[in-house]
């Protein structure tokens, strides 16, 4: 199962509005299959599997790190694949919590005469699902909210100068978990000041994550890296109630998506953003800034895993910060966070925190 | 040797001015002698090790983590020690920087027939004793300077709300960084804020640090828990020119010793400060704020090591800065460190960075 779970992890970021799953087929002691949704989300696991085992996959054990679908969409149901193919036994990490599915996989393998057990490992799997499950039962993806700061929390200078606080090492960690996301967003702010391109970059990887910018007034630059990349890579512009008409068919030209969201006081709503950008297909949200965006997520606790890396370098106050105003009077009401590791990486520390759970 | 240093480590903030020695005598591979600079500065690591070994350490090699004095101050040379107890052989860490003993000590040992080996572990001596060093080379102590704060470099909400932003575990570490320094430093507005006692407290501890208070005007308050306990535990007040000569009576009625230093603009100067703290006695000082102090040692490179408490709360931007404006405009300017550690300490992060050596 833990090999299954490992699996499944590859296809992060590549497969939504899909789970990532992870299918190992096994008889007597060896594996003889091993699948992961595809990029798109089709195959899923289990036909990869089944396929890779063939005819030896009858009278055999199937570990699957999510209960197998029962339900046609775009592909027959791979409970049906599983019966078919003959396997004796399935071993399941977790319940599938969309309700098209939710133990009705279970359901058609027991009664075709299949040995289900499941729950094996089951926390390992909320974890590795958590986005696919935030989806289907509230309606936005998991957020990770990342912040490369100094030692006293500033990510630039007064006057905006950010290159580079960690080195390329850490930099490099970046990009590895852009690519485990199905979109990286920052707001306009972030947008305007670095033109950043928010791509995979020197790490080998086909499948880029969407790039998603919010911005009320939609007012981005039109020459800059989204820009120029926006037909290649998808770029979905969250705005606010009517934007400039002509900005908004300048970005379509380009190719950029133009999805619309409510306001609260003069932001974009971050509880309606991520229900839109749920609605959109993602499962996976990786947040980059700026510090008013990272303040909006805090202050909705909408923020599932906090991640930050930590440079030896001190800026002092005027310097600009991570996290924006969060109106906070005393320490009881800040948001807090459980750390989940910490781990260096060429002298930069990274730290990730995690919803406190209890 | 390692033990000899692992001993010289325990006499760290209880015998300055004096260096913290460690000494291990041995005898056909036994330990016959284990001794330390004792508290206050007296009796020296080498007595009280050749105390222990008696008559045995004739012959016997002496383990020593500095150069043994030479000259005569308020206990005989530790070098005559040795030499009186017959000792064969003297293995040395590194080279006193005393100019009175610089290379003294191993001269006298070697004209006594005594066969001597310096540079054993050096550079985790030049470490441990770079207060001591520091000291007699550039006349100010080492100083470590402390932080603990949010996510986002927080040390308090807007309405300077700070308890507890790092738990218990966290703050008793502090309580024994305390102990291993001579002083304990913290400007005015924290000393009024926070109305700190600075002690180090469940730990056992008998010696407590001397509490330094930098206030230019000492206008502080003299019903807070400083002024109360002035009397039993050392309490300096850094100051500018021409203090209120009412306030200054009042402290010293209280027990305070005062200390008058430089400015430099409205401030106190920070060089200075450290100059008159070295010309006090003080090889180690440990500063915990706030931000304005830890800015003006940063700007001076006063900082030797720099230690972190990471927790994982967000405050955000209207948070009190953990260090105050730097004046920076871009980064190649930014005071950097290397990391020495990271130790995770019941959820909370701490970090240690230290001066950048080439």
């Amino acid at each position: 199962m833990a090999l299954a779970l490992s699996l499944g992890r590859r296809g992060r970021g590549t497969c939504w509005p899909n789970p990532s799953v992870g299918c190992v087929i096994v008889r007597e002691g060896r594996i003889i299959g091993r699948g992961w949704t595809q990029s798109g989300g089709r195959p899923h696991a289990e036909p990869v599997a089944l396929a890779q085992a063939g005819e030896a996959a009858r009278g055999a054990t199937a570990y699957v790190s999510l209960e197998p679908c029962s339900h046609h969409g775009k592909t027959p149901p791979c409970a049906e694949a599983l019966i078919a193919a003959g396997v004796a036994r399935v071993v399941s990490a977790i319940e599938d919590s969309d309700p098209r599915v939710s133990g009705q996989g279970f359901a058609m393998l027991r009664e075709a005469g299949i040995d289900v057990t499941t729950g094996v490992l089951a926390a390992q799997a909320a974890r590795d699902h958590a986005g696919f499950f935030l989806k289907t039962e509230q309606g936005r993806p998991f957020v990770t909210l990342k912040l490369a700061s100094s030692f006293d929390g500033r990510i630039a200078t007064e006057t905006g100068h950010s290159q580079w606080i960690t080195g390329p090492k850490a930099r490099r960690a970046v990009h590895a978990m852009r690519a485990s996301h199905d979109a990286v967003m920052v707001g306009a702010g972030t947008a305007r000041a670095d033109d950043p391109s928010l791509t995979v970059r020197d790490l080998g990887v086909q499948h880029q994550p969407v790039r998603v910018v919010v911005s009320r007034h939609l007012d981005l630059p039109l020459m800059g890296q989204l820009a120029r990349t926006a037909s290649k890579i998808p770029v979905w512009l969250c705005h606010g109630p009517h934007p400039d008409p002509e900005r908004a068919r300048a970005w379509e030209g380009l190719g950029a998506r133009l999805i619309p969201c409510a306001l609260e006081g003069h932001h974009i709503d971050a509880v309606d953003l991520l229900q839109q950008l749920g609605q959109a297909g993602l499962t996976r949200l990786f947040c980059e800034g700026g510090a008013a965006l990272a303040a909006s997520l805090l202050a909705d606790d909408l923020v599932d895993e906090l991640v930050g890396f930590t440079a030896g370098l001190t800026i002092g106050a005027e310097g600009l910060s991570a996290i924006g105003a969060l109106g906070l009077d005393t320490l009881d009401a800040a948001p807090r966070f459980d750390l989940i590791e910490t781990r260096v990486i060429d002298g930069d520390i990274l730290h990730r925190w995690g919803r406190i759970t209890h």
